[in-house]
């Protein structure tokens, strides 16, 4: 039998409940960024499976987390406080510390997304990109010094930045496929990871770094199962300060979730 | 002599310090939207100004707040708790409080915009408007039902959409300017004000309300006096879910905030 305790998200996530809002992590060297250090999105989900367990919905509905540290793989505690449970939603915030050190503090909201009703009005479409088994892995197989979360994670792409050959070509902009290597599906929580997975399209300007200040993703409907289309884009660097705005749609061409995150470019 | 205690907003956000990371303050009327409860922004900017005076950095940076409850004009206390102060950065948190019932939480980062330094690539221009003084008061000088928040803020278009009048035309976008009326400059903490303070672009497609769950600003500038232009838009509305994405440019043609606040349209 397959269960979710099977697939490294799950596993490496993993929260036990130690105290009174207290929970105890091990952060997996599995996810980690360039250089070793975990990925932010990894960070941010860790610490909202601490929070799903305190809160009665089901699904994360918005998340918002101030990066303070980076973080780095080994224990973790994160310290959970509900700000308000209500009927429709519920909200609650998460301190993710490694030695007694602040690495990410997060406030998020969840509902429960299978009892939402209202008006539907979109007015973009999904991203269009030909099917992934015609698209290119950027990576051709071959995982960056360090980067193992390039391992837990498959793109797909139509056309392939200069960056990723070492020509910077100038683009701030990039669509693509993406889905766990193991055959994992995405949920609410697992949205918030990817929306951060990818390498961040300024880098295709020249700059080779990028530390996350601050993320804020929102969970739009529940991820149907199948490859995730990416569409992503960065309008403004200033001073070295970014934005990086990334959408997720699912398979039936649903947008599922969308973040944006403020960024800075190491000196 | 004019001084910033002459000008509502600064009057109407002040923080005492009554007790160790602990702010009163006094919620005041002059800032409601329609049916009398206090403007989201003007909550943020509140409870940002208690942690403007913990935080050695002058500038907000970015600022991410989940609204818990209602805020109604009157006496309300502002906890405030540091994450962490670096050199470049420093962030904290506000809980402010009316009765003891939590209406927004706030987590903020401040730095020092006018030392910021790094690669500056701008791909989008400010939104192309008439001058001030030939486009339109969308209210025509009439302050609706409750909304005295249109008394603090000018608001100039060069088109007024169709729910203005009573007969909503479906855009989801627009492009406007904005000040404040009594001739206080826009500073950082008060564009965290200014991105909530238009009636929601989503108004034209029929709905008559929406309440901000969470609301993330970005500080991307310091701001040059004078008129802001403003460009939103909302792209997905689902299941009464949306978006609501809002950028102000300064009167130098910059772009100094950038936000997204997601809203429930109230069934």
């Amino acid at each position: 039998m397959t269960t979710t305790a099977d697939f490294a998200f799950d596993t490496d996530t993993a929260c036990a409940r130690v105290g009174d809002h207290e929970y105890g992590s091990w952060l997996s060297d599995r996810w980690s960024t360039l250089g070793g250090t975990a990925n932010g999105g990894y960070l941010l989900a860790t610490a909202l499976q601490a929070l799903h367990d305190e809160l009665p919905h089901p699904d994360l509905l918005s998340a918002s987390a101030h990066f303070l540290r980076p973080g780095t793989p080994g224990s973790a505690l994160i310290h959970t406080d509900i700000a308000r449970i209500g009927r429709r939603t519920a909200t609650g915030q998460a301190i993710l510390t490694r030695d007694d050190r602040e690495i990410i503090r997060v406030l998020a909201t969840f509902t429960d997304l299978a009892t939402a009703a209202g008006p539907t009005l979109v007015r973009n479409t999904p991203p269009a990109l030909p099917a992934p088994a015609r698209c290119l892995d950027p990576l051709g197989g071959v995982v960056p010094d360090g980067a193992t979360i390039a391992e837990r994670i498959d793109i797909r792409m139509p056309e392939v930045a200069g960056f990723w050959r070492g020509e910077p070509g100038g683009t701030t902009t990039a669509e693509f496929w993406m889905r766990f290597a193991d055959g994992r599906e995405a949920d609410s929580i697992a949205l918030a990871l990817l929306v951060d997975a990818a390498m961040p399209v300024v880098f295709d300007t020249g700059v080779s770094g990028s530390s996350t200040i601050e993320l804020t993703v929102h969970i739009r409907r529940r991820p149907a199962p199948g490859w995730l289309a990416c569409r992503v884009h960065t309008d403004y660097l200033m001073d070295g300060f970014h934005e990086e705005d990334f959408e997720i749609w699912d398979s039936t061409g649903t947008l599922v979730a969308q973040s944006r995150q403020l960024a800075l470019i190491p000196q």
